[in-house]
């Protein structure tokens, strides 16, 4: 179907360039960029296409700071295989692992921002203090919770950590320099109050994870909720590339497959049996 | 195959958790990094397991700036059209992003990096002067183009750009803050000995190109080879991320695939026909 | 955390190999299958461990084949793209394409798959006549739709298409195989009482899509709800290869990338503007 | 950069559609293919733009078989952890699955085809008796082994298994069925007389695999060499679906994860040390 309309143009306000110069967000990348702006400012100004103050940019890099590695994570584990298949595409073994950044294991920070940004909203003005933020945690939890025969039943994003029972060392970070750089929030207050009131509800208490307290502070922070799952990806990255790199000098995926081949149980499938669909 | 066989262990110098603490590189997380380090600088950790001074994480972190995001590339529309299709899983339009990350629009970077690091390694002692770097890349350019029958006639990498033929602003960038922050070496050196001398064996003058300078900035700041492409993907997942934020924004991708299809041409395959493999 | 914990076995019902013989579902990998067994048929038997029948395979191959290509898709723009970046990877190419599997462009089977089982499992006994389905039917368009307030104003799946305004010629073709075959079930039966009952709800009538008979069909075919999208992927793969392969012959992303930058239009960004997130 | 300069078309001899009709390889889809075609014949027509015999789908379909599953492969596992990982995002879990297609595990099949394409390339005149086969194959094993002084060292592609040391099954039933079919051609006789000769160069007697002679069965069959892997990840779509599903109905990939999580050993990087790059 070749046809003469028109070509629509294509907008954007990241990169462009022309003969001895390239424009990214409206500077000059070369003069005013590189060599003056922090790796982690530039990808706060490119998500948002504002230039982040130092306190913002001090507070979205120790966020992905705390989410950029956690050790033998299923992500990094399908990135160290994907290298040992296909050593020679760096960038699929990359891919493999941020392809692991789904609703599971790295999905806590944005459905906490997101949690907590729809109560805010839904809530109204905001609480003038302490106890008022108490009493919107309470009803926030058990909305969630399904409490009073209202909620989904559904686990509050951000409360509870299968290794740190007993307190997530980063969020009391967070939250301090959150603190310390004026950026502390109605997100971070909200999550702290879910901190202090959830056992009122659920009856047990439950530690506010680091994922969790990231989320809060990226929303405080401004960056678009559909942007947080992103931003965890993007610090991430920097723990696979780690991995991969430990890869290459000490390799253990081959090892990692012959030991599940070697404890692989055959089961014959049984036609129409329970395990069939 | 089930067997008593032990296990091995797996080995792991990046992150490791317990109770309330999470220590990575052998540092504590919470207390010793997130707050204090920059994202760049704990990139470069994670993949060299070597602190970088504040002088190797500023040229780190300009080398990563100068590859952050070069407006509508391939990798950029790819990740654009992905998102299009998959808005809910935003880490599978990343990785499509990153999957462009081969040899042709990304691996500039790599290929000089190796380039250079194998001259250097086949030189033996390095030069002691301009001359002696001339007369070292004189050899080097003749070689890669197969003068005197002996090279395989490549493209020297790192040479040539196809919009910046003046010149790339990046490249006296990353040389003048390599020499600012005594991180100047011999990766660098014979680069800009193959900007002086390749005239003499191409009989045309072709601009030095920001890729190809990371790449020697990267083997000067002594991080692997192997990796150098993993270095541009990390920069380059920031700019996608600002590309798909583009895209939530002020979409594209729509219109873009429309003038993709409003623009085909059916050819129907001729059985046995020239076209046909 | 070195232990001498027992490892746990990993079962499975797929394949296993020992000295000169290798098992697949139980057959004799060389022997049963290769040689007598088509690859779709193949497909169906990993998914869903149960062999199908004859009839079960040409339904399952004519729905495949009705979901392989569609010209020039987001996901073939997307692959073709990917392998101009990276051409010595042609795994990154395929996954990027197979990437763009989501909710929007390739979703439509998996999501009408599950609308129709939820309609029936909640409607109990299966209707007795074409009066039974139609009542049925109006039923489900209706609250999916949103009428007597109850609904989510949700579109109903697998009606409507963009190109195929008068009929989507895919769907008579499955239908009528699926009645051939002797596979003609509830799913089938549902979406045609949807397609001859709609206008009465929506005011105006609409194509059943080649993409929702598929769902229809294959949950017909008591494939999984969960993997009817990784079907479509399947087939989609094959497409994508076709996609690759006319690249490699008689390349265009580099035109098309081209056309894409040419057109861009450089927009400032405006520090606090109205376009900022 | 808007400019006015006519947009190219994409000519494209796939899928076009338009009102009632898809166009699919220039053929009627919903009429000539759908319900007469196998999805391998059209896989193989799709990549190759010219209809299989019937004898060339069965051979096709006999390899794509034998390259479905091999149970436990790193690209399966990095599938089930991505699928762990995220859930919501069943694309993402294949793509991880097909990103390990790269040159160590799946990459057998298209170094094969290549390199004997090459040897039979340069070899001029086929030779006329299984005599002039073995000179042949002496010479190519020898040339590829360094013998001489004139090979590069390199292992021959397509001989060794680490587990089917006397014989893999797959390849004996790959060349029974060429023959069968009247397919068998230049690439499997030669892929054969290396079978015979090489331990006249080796000193020793391996196996011809199955993904080797998969490589010599689609060379014959005139596939592009540039396809192969592309032909084996199709295969291997089928498997790693298999293993999805498998994944749904008795997960192991949390297990996986745990195991290798609970045989961590932390090793602090010494700086500058030797572990260090």
């Amino acid at each position: 179907m070749s046809t003469d309309q028109p070509v629509p143009s294509f907008p954007t306000s990241l990169g462009t360039s022309e003969g001895t110069t390239i424009t990214l967000l409206g500077q000059d990348l070369a003069r005013d960029l590189m060599g003056n702006v922090s790796f982690g400012e530039l990808a706060y100004w490119l998500i948002t296409l504002q230039r982040p103050t130092p306190q913002q940019t001090r507070l979205f890099e120790t966020v992905l700071l705390g989410l950029a590695d956690h050790g033998f994570t299923p992500t990094a584990i399908a990135a160290r295989l994907t290298y040992l298949s296909a050593p020679d595409a760096i960038q699929g073994a990359l891919a493999a692992g941020i392809l692991g950044g789904g609703s599971r294991f790295l999905g806590v920070t944005e459905d906490t921002g997101r949690f907590l940004a729809g109560v805010l909203q839904a809530a109204g003005p905001l609480p003038a203090d302490d106890e008022g933020w108490d009493a919107l945690a309470v009803r926030a939890v058990a909305d969630c919770m399904g409490v009073d025969g209202t909620g989904a039943g559904r686990f509050v994003p951000g409360l509870g950590h299968p290794v740190h029972k007993e307190g997530d060392p980063r969020t009391p970070r967070i939250i301090g320099i959150a603190r310390e750089e004026g950026l502390y929030g109605p997100h971070l207050a909200l999550f702290e109050a879910i901190g202090r009131v959830h056992p009122q509800v659920l009856g047990k208490r439950l530690p506010l994870n680091g994922a969790g307290v990231s989320g809060a502070a990226l929303a405080d922070l401004g960056l678009p909720l559909e942007l947080l799952r992103g931003v965890v990806l993007l610090a991430r990255c920097a723990g696979l590339l780690g991995h991969i790199a430990e890869e290459i000098r000490r390799p253990i995926a081959n090892s990692i497959y012959m030991t599940v081949d070697r404890h692989a149980e055959y089961i014959p499938p049984i036609p129409n049996g329970p395990d069939a669909t």
